[in-house]
């Protein structure tokens, strides 16, 4: 059975430590959660996956193929060079949706995110075996955002981006798949079992709503990495005018 | 007239970049865009600024008491170390939304955000005289997430907050002022000129929508960092059940 | 047969990129230098290798157990984020001294360091078969730095730790094995073949010309990783008194 | 009187805490520490100064222009980010070895760089009234090191640059100047009072010891940052053929 697996990353005790003795520095707390994803992200796709800053207190990465002991190593890394410690839970099943439940679900059976005794958690499901894995992502991003961000107040572009990305987030809950806004135009969506009939349903929708048009490019592979590789491949044919179609899947 | 002073912060004729040759990977993407907002945190605030990620590829920062040979210096630190290379706009007025508008304007008249030609453009309005600075920062939190955290699934208090990012973008979008997610559930709102009594009017609301409960801290003063600052002070008293008020007003 | 494979990092035609097109500012190249290093040393040691910053410039990996696709995408993660581009040159040997020699002839065999059409080669010999990898690393470190750190002016013992770096490199030079400087009082030593007699002659010549007291673990594996924290375990021993002698070999 | 100020920047009780439960993982402490520098550089040069790496648990930075305040803003950004406190003590001089001297004893006087109570302490010499500011940096460098690189063993012109580097240390420690190594074939000397004539006969003493030349532009000014720019302007009229001399100096 082919399954998503799926990390939950979550800082510990990060609240009461923000405002411990004082309220940090807002400059400083900002560069500390961008330092840290962007330190996840290296960690986690030398070997092969994918993090999300998600809300940065708490990510999300897509970790098929990274097994115990590199989560383990990972965290060390992390624990050697930063103020503050994660914890990480595990979870795989045939949806993302459900990955994240199974994720979430470990972890808070361990302890809160309020804890003071709960430091450096590893937790979740057992990893799954090799033929098991199967990552599908699909990689949205909106058309003509370059000439709306020449023409119009670019706070307005922004909000129409968080409108796409709410409307996304709440369409593609029906069928258990995951929206990340990975920034300008983008939206990466881990959907295994998510075809390509409902995706053009979705982006009707949005058009229909929002007045924008997306298109989506859908890789599928063991890894996250190939499949976001795959998906760029994918949202390529598209914009290359090689295909009528605007959901283009790629496997790997 | 005291105006609050945003830059508008645009990588040039990114797109096309992160697709030539090649698609490239997500994962550098990523933590390229997050060291580059760290690093723009770091050059900002070590002028008492304040820079939020935005879309990434188009960032806003509160620039108050930064002059123009200031911004240059932090381009050429960027330009240095970078692939890529920004251009900024400054703008400045009564309202945020306002110095928004003036910056997006100055931007789009020198060049398009997809020009070849347009490489670390620095224009817009002349930053202001510093008795006319000034910020007015509220900086809102959620109450109860972390409990929502330890016994909901983590997507689900994720997609919670990204509506309350959106119902929040919509209400102050009235008001003229901006909204930013900062992680976790904080949202900083340059907010010049709005009072007490409308943000506790759209606390309210967002609690009759989304059944959430919000508190804000407003802090002002001659720079971000200060109105920051004080923004915190107010939401601590808050915390710590010092007031009754769900909005708390310091000024610097 | 044994060896010990290297990897010549170096950075293409950075001098005249420093000053092109005026001499960039210095906390900026330094500022470069560091992150580069830093980010080298994540995604080598991500794959149980191990980088020394060396000239910054040029740097050194020991890199048993990294393929050559490994470092194709580390050169490509670093291009995609830096505006400079890397070549990078593999040697294996028995010892350290000939298998950067191997590195460096090869690297100089497809372009010059201030080549405009060198960028990003990859190049030496094909990678070692898993069952000759092998690593010595001695980690050499002088006792009593604090003491002088509390009572001798900064600088000077600065200039003590520069005389016993350079003490080390002539005299561990004649057993072909190299000598890094890796902060603190602190030396790696890739010293494959090197064992402890000769270790503890120069110790002990290192001793009476400049009257520090030095003592080495000496760990050895299939990876640096490995062999890096054998050499610590060794250490450990000396420091807590579990033997009298001043060098103590681990074996992986 | 014109007078240098130098900040010695301390890693609070650093050995211990690099082996402390167990000895930390090698690639780990070597990131931690690049990134540490390259956060000081910023933190400094966004303020005017100047950080040389040195012993990476202990650096220098040339301080001119930052107050107090500043030093402590430093501070807490820092402690904010790292899992580490720093001690920062400040001495001003007519000569740098003497501005490190004092710097070096206040900080001494306040607590042992291994106690467990001296955490994040800032002392030193009152700063120095800004009429007093001055600072002379030489920036020396070596000629043809690049066909060194590209004919000679890599780990052979890295021993070569290392002689150079405490030949360097040696000459101008009998001046009061300091010599910090900055990557490649470049020294940056901190060397209020020393005239050319003084540089030219070190010069000479290393190419005749060493067989290598060496060329210095010297810069002064109010900051670090105004005397390196100069410094690099005066290595640039020698580097063009616009004088005969192998020393310039250069006054802003």
């Amino acid at each position: 059975m082919k399954k998503i697996q799926l990390t939950l990353i979550q800082i510990d005790n990060y609240g009461p430590w923000t405002v411990t003795p004082v309220h940090r520095r807002e400059a400083d707390l900002q560069t500390l959660q961008a330092e840290l994803f962007a330190d996840l992200e290296r960690l986690f796709s030398a070997r092969g996956g994918l993090v999300f800053c998600t809300r940065f207190d708490n990510m999300i990465a897509i970790s098929n193929g990274i097994d115990v002991d590199a989560h383990r190593a990972i965290q060390e890394s992390i624990h050697n060079r930063y103020p503050i410690t994660l914890s990480m839970s595990i979870g795989a099943a045939e949806t993302p949706y459900e990955a994240q439940v199974l994720a979430t679900q470990a972890l808070q059976r361990v302890g809160s995110s309020r804890s003071v005794e709960r430091r450096g958690a590893l937790t979740g499901e057992c990893v799954i075996p090799p033929d098991e894995d199967w990552v599908q992502i699909a990689h949205l991003d909106v058309d003509h955002t370059s000439s709306m961000t020449d023409s119009r107040p670019i706070y307005d572009t922004h909000m129409l981006l968080q409108k796409v990305h709410l409307l996304l987030m709440e369409a593609l809950r029906d069928y258990e798949a995951l929206v990340f806004y990975t920034g300008g135009d983008n939206f990466m969506v881990p959907s295994n079992g998510v075809g390509a009939r409902e995706l053009q349903a979705i982006i009707e929708d949005v058009q229909r709503k929002l007045k924008v048009e997306l298109k989506a490019g859908v890789g599928s592979g063991a890894t996250a990495e190939l499949a976001a590789r795959l998906a760029n491949q994918g949202l390529k044919e598209i914009r290359e005018g090689r295909t009528t179609e605007r959901v283009v899947f790629k496997t790997g």
